[in-house]
């Protein structure tokens, strides 16, 4: 059982409204000496088997494709600890 | 300059039906074994000085209120290296 974490995000030199509307919020809200914030997307894959070679290319495949646009997003995949906090 | 990386998953016990949904969409695109899938956010802090003890305890404050919903929520605040790949 393996568990595989991917983490989208925006390209650097794309624009975050998103993430800028939090920076501006956490300001507002009383954090201070905030110099960027950048919202992604976080997804958590439940594995039945253990990820082998081919099932980690053919996720590489689907992470640049499904779970991300890659004109816009890069992707990191990382293989978690299975049980426990998020790694 | 410091990093700080907070990661928002709903509750196990909460049911991520956009979490289903790509899983049902790996699966149709040739990924087999996939056990579960969990959909969520990752936001990307850059503070302009350090992560000190006090602006600590205020960001673990705004992740439980503005990061996220503390009813349906989880969240887990890490630093991070400061350039470089996602960590």
């Amino acid at each position: 059982m393996a568990r595989v974490v991917v983490d989208v995000m925006l390209k650097p030199e794309i624009l975050d409204p998103q993430g800028r509307a939090v920076q501006g919020a956490l300001g507002r809200l009383g954090l201070v000496g905030v110099a960027s914030v950048r919202q992604g997307k976080r997804f958590e894959i439940e594995l039945e088997g253990e990820l082998d070679d081919a099932l980690r290319a053919r996720l590489e495949e689907l992470a640049g494709s499904l779970l991300s646009n890659p004109v816009i997003e890069d992707y990191v995949i990382r293989e978690a600890a299975t049980q426990g906090a998020p790694a």
